[in-house]
C-alpha cells in the first residue's frame, strides 16, 4: 500500500533517529559536548566570569530556595476545569470601559488591556467589545447568511454550508476607527488601555467571500458595492467598494481556534483585513449587492470625519500604519536608572510592517528597534529595543514605516492635515514623558502631547 | 522635532490617502469599476451563469430572510464579562478525558478537542492538560527561578526579573508522547480527540533560556546538561542536553497573549521547542547545570521506549513530524456523496512541514494538499484537499513530509522497527475508514489499522 519513496525514507530516518539517540545513550555527555550548537554558544564574545545578559538587577543566591505551600500538597485535578480560566491573581487583567465615555452598556465599548498583552495574539476572553445594540446570543442552528441583489442565484447558507467551503485561516489585527479618539482633543489619559485599547489581534477561520460571491453568480458588469447587515438588533450595516469585497474578506466562523465569541458576532462575522472594525459585520445575515453604496446612519452621522474645510469625509476604510509603545507607559513605574527593553506594537492595514524607529528623546534622534513575533501581513507586530536610562527626563515615542513606505506621523503633522474637528484615525504618534528619577515623582510616567 | 524624511512622506501621502477617499465619495462607483481587483475578479474562467465554488449544497432563496428574536430586543452590555466565555451553545468543545485512563484526576491528562479546532492557533481554555501531582495555584509574587549548578554565580529571579530580560514571541505546538498510544496496542477509538488530542499549539512569550544561562556565567567547558525542576508537589524534573537548552528553548511567562494558565504551568515554564512535552517543565523553579543526565522516574520508570530487544531507550527528544486529518473523521458523519474539502493537522520537531500528502483509498494513490495557514517552525500546519466523494467505502489517510525530508511513515513500518512494547511516539499514519453511502451505516466514520 505505499511507495518505495516512503519505505526508503522511513527505513533510513528510523535509523538515523534511533541511533542518534543510542548514541546520547550510551555515551551522552561526548556526544553533545561535539554538539553543533555548543560550539556557538562558546563564541569569542562569551566570557563566563562576565554577566553578558543586559539585565544585572538579579541576586546571587545566599540561601537555599524556598519550599512554597504549593510543593507540600497537591493542586487541583483535571476534571476541575473542562474550559479552563486564567489564575486568579491575573484578574486586574480585564477588558475595560469609561463610564463617562458612552450613555449606556448597550451601545458601548471595552477595550483590551494591551499594556498586560505579550506577543501578538489578543486571547478571546480579552477581545475588545463595541456594540451598537448589545451582543446577541444567536442560536446558529438557525442562522442563516443570504445573498442577493446583482447576482444570478439568490442564495441561503446554514452556518453548517459555509463550512464546507474552502477554508481560510489568516492572523489579522482589528481596530476601531475611534482608537486614539480622545488625543484628538488633548484628553490625556495615562493608560494605553485607554489610548489604544479598541484593537485586538486573533486568528480568524472562514470562507474566502469572493467564493460566496462567485458562487450566487454576482453580475460584475453592473456590481459595485455589497451591503452586509448583522442580524442583531442593531441591524449594523455599511457599504463595502466591490474591489475589497473581492480581495481578502472572508465570512469568518472561528477565532484563536474556536467558535467566534457573541461578543465577536457569532456565530458568523465579516472580516475586511486592514480595514476599520465596524466594517466587519458581525451577526452577519445579509450581503446584498448592489451599484450604489448605502446611506447608512453608520457611514453618515457616525464613522465620518469632519474636515477642516466643514465637509465630512465618508470611506476611510483602511487603518494606516501605526504603533504605540506598552512598555514603559504610563500603566508602570520605572524601577531606577538602568537597562530597559522597550516593548510595544505596531500594525498597517495596508500590509506588513517595515521598521519601527523609537526615540528616547521626543523625536530628536532615532533608533532602529528589532521585532521579537513573526511578521505578518495587516497583523500586530510586536518590536523591542534596549535602552540604558540614567534616570534624566526623557520622552519615548515609536514610529512605524510600512512596506509601502508610509510613515507614522507626529501629532502636529496630523492636526495640520486634519483639523481638530475629527475623531477617527488618530494614527499619529503618542509620548511617553517618563521623569527624572530623583524629583518627586521618581519613576512616574506620563502621557504628553509633543 | 521631526526629521524631513517624515514631513516630506507624511504630506504625500495623506494627500494620496485623502484624494483616494475624495474619489471614492464623489464618483465612487467609477473609481472602484476601474478598480485592479475588479479585473482579477472578471478573470476568463468566470461564468456569472454557472455556480463556481465547489460546494453547490446551498439552497437558492425561496422565500424572505426570517428575523431571529434577537433582532427584536436588545443583547448583553459590555460590562457583563470583563473576560468573556464562549456561546453557551458551543459548551460540548471542551477538554476530555477518557476514565479508564488513569487512576486518579492529579496524575492525568485531558485532550484538546481538535475535531473542533480551525486554524493552528489552540485557544488557552482549551490546551490540553497532563498533570503529575494536580495543576498548582501558585503566587507569582513568591515564586523564584534559580539557576545553579556549573555556573560562576548561581542566580534567583522574580517573575518581574525575567520580564526585564530580551523577550521572544514563538508560535509552536506541545505535544505528550504519548499522543496516540493507544493505537499502539490496536485500541481504535472513534474521535481524533482520543486518538491526537494529548497537543496544542499556542504563542509563547518568554526569555532565552540562553541568555539566562549565560547571566549566570555557565563554565561551558565542564557543562553537558541542565536539570530544570518544577515547584509543584510532583517536582517534575528531566535531564536536557545542553545543544538543546542553548538552541531555542526559552522560559515563558505568557501563551496566547496573557499569562500563563496554570494548567501549563503559571507563572512560569520551559518551552523546549519541537521536543516532547514532558521535557517543558511547568512551574519551573530550577535549573541545575550539570556534566551527567539526571536519573529521574520521568525517564526511567516512564517516557523511555521499551523495544523489541528487551533494552529500555531514553532521550528521545523530538518528536517526529505528524499529521492527522481532522474532517471528516470518526467524530463526523459524511452527509451525503458530493464535494468535501478535507482537512488536517501536519506538525513536525524538526522544524517546518513542506508538505502534506492525502490518500482516500487506503494509499495507492496520494494527492498533495495545500496550506490554509501560515507555515512556522515547528507549529501547526493547517491542511486542506478538495475531495469528490462518489458514496463508495473510502479510507482517508494524510502522509506529511517535514523540511528535513522525513516522510511519515504507515503503521505496519513503525511496527516493524518499534515492535509491539512501546507506548511513546507513535507517529505512523492512521486511517478512517468511510463506509459506502449505500450501506446501513451510510455517512458512518471508523478508525482502523491500515
Amino acid at each position: 500500500m505505499t511507495d518505495n519513496r516512503v519505505e526508503e525514507k522511513v527505513a533510513v530516518q528510523s535509523e538515523e533517529s534511533r541511533s542518534q539517540s543510542r548514541r546520547a545513550f550510551l555515551k551522552g555527555s561526548a556526544a553533545v559536548a561535539g554538539g553543533v550548537l555548543f560550539t556557538k554558544a562558546a563564541s569569542a564574545d562569551y566570557d563566563p566570569k562576565k554577566a553578558v545578559a543586559p539585565y544585572a538587577g538579579e541576586k546571587e543566591i545566599t540561601e537555599p530556595l524556598q519550599d512554597g505551600p504549593w510543593r507540600k500538597r497537591l493542586g487541583f485535578g483535571v476534571r476541575r476545569y473542562p474550559y479552563g480560566v486564567p489564575s486568579p491573581y491575573e484578574k486586574d487583567v480585564q477588558r475595560r470601559t469609561l463610564e463617562w465615555l458612552t450613555p449606556d452598556s448597550m451601545a458601548s465599548i471595552t477595550m483590551t488591556p494591551i499594556q498586560s498583552l505579550h506577543g501578538i495574539i489578543t486571547p478571546n476572553g480579552l477581545h475588545f467589545e463595541r456594540f451598537h445594540g448589545g451582543a446577541a446570543d444567536i442560536d446558529p442552528k438557525t442562522h442563516r447568511l443570504v445573498i442577493h441583489g446583482l447576482v444570478e442565484r439568490p442564495l441561503i447558507f446554514t452556518v453548517d454550508d459555509l463550512k464546507r467551503f474552502p477554508s481560510i485561516s489568516r492572523i489579522h489585527f482589528i481596530e476601531c476607527p475611534a482608537n486614539g479618539a480622545m488625543e484628538w482633543k488633548g484628553v490625556q489619559l495615562n493608560s494605553v488601555q485607554w489610548t489604544h485599547g479598541m484593537m485586538s489581534c486573533v486568528e480568524y477561520t472562514g470562507v474566502r467571500l469572493s467564493d460566496l460571491l462567485k458562487e450566487a453568480g454576482i453580475k460584475l458588469d453592473k456590481a459595485r458595492w455589497i451591503i452586509p447587515e448583522g442580524a442583531d438588533a442593531s441591524g449594523m450595516s455599511r457599504s463595502i467598494p466591490l474591489e475589497i469585497a473581492m480581495d481578502d474578506c472572508f465570512v469568518a466562523y472561528a477565532q484563536n481556534g474556536e467558535a467566534l465569541r457573541r461578543e465577536q458576532g457569532y456565530p458568523i462575522r465579516l472580516v475586511v483585513p486592514g480595514c476599520e472594525a465596524n466594517m466587519w459585520v458581525k451577526y452577519l445575515r445579509r450581503i446584498k449587492v448592489t451599484d450604489v453604496p448605502l446611506q447608512h446612519r453608520e457611514e453618515t452621522s457616525k464613522y465620518t470625519e469632519l474636515m477642516p474645510d466643514g465637509t465630512a469625509q465618508r470611506f476611510s476604510w483602511y487603518m494606516e500604519p501605526n504603533s504605540v509603545i506598552t512598555y514603559p507607559s504610563p500603566d508602570y513605574r520605572m524601577q531606577g536608572p538602568g537597562k530597559y527593553y522597550v516593548r510595544g506594537l505596531a500594525w498597517s492595514g495596508r500590509g506588513k510592517v517595515a521598521h519601527v524607529d523609537v526615540s528616547f528623546d521626543g523625536g530628536k534622534n532615532w533608533h532602529e528597534a528589532h521585532f521579537t513575533s513573526p511578521v505578518l501581513d495587516k497583523a500586530w507586530t510586536r518590536f523591542e529595543i534596549e535602552w540604558d536610562w540614567d534616570g534624566s527626563e526623557a520622552f519615548l515615542m515609536s514610529r512605524v514605516t510600512d512596506e509601502t513606505g508610509y510613515v507614522q506621523p507626529p501629532m502636529p503633522q496630523m492636526r495640520a492635515v486634519e483639523g481638530t474637528n475629527n475623531v477617527y484615525h488618530r494614527t499619529a504618534m503618542v509620548t511617553w514623558r517618563v521623569h527624572a528619577w530623583d524629583s518627586k515623582n521618581g519613576g512616574l510616567i506620563e502621557n504628553v502631547q509633543y
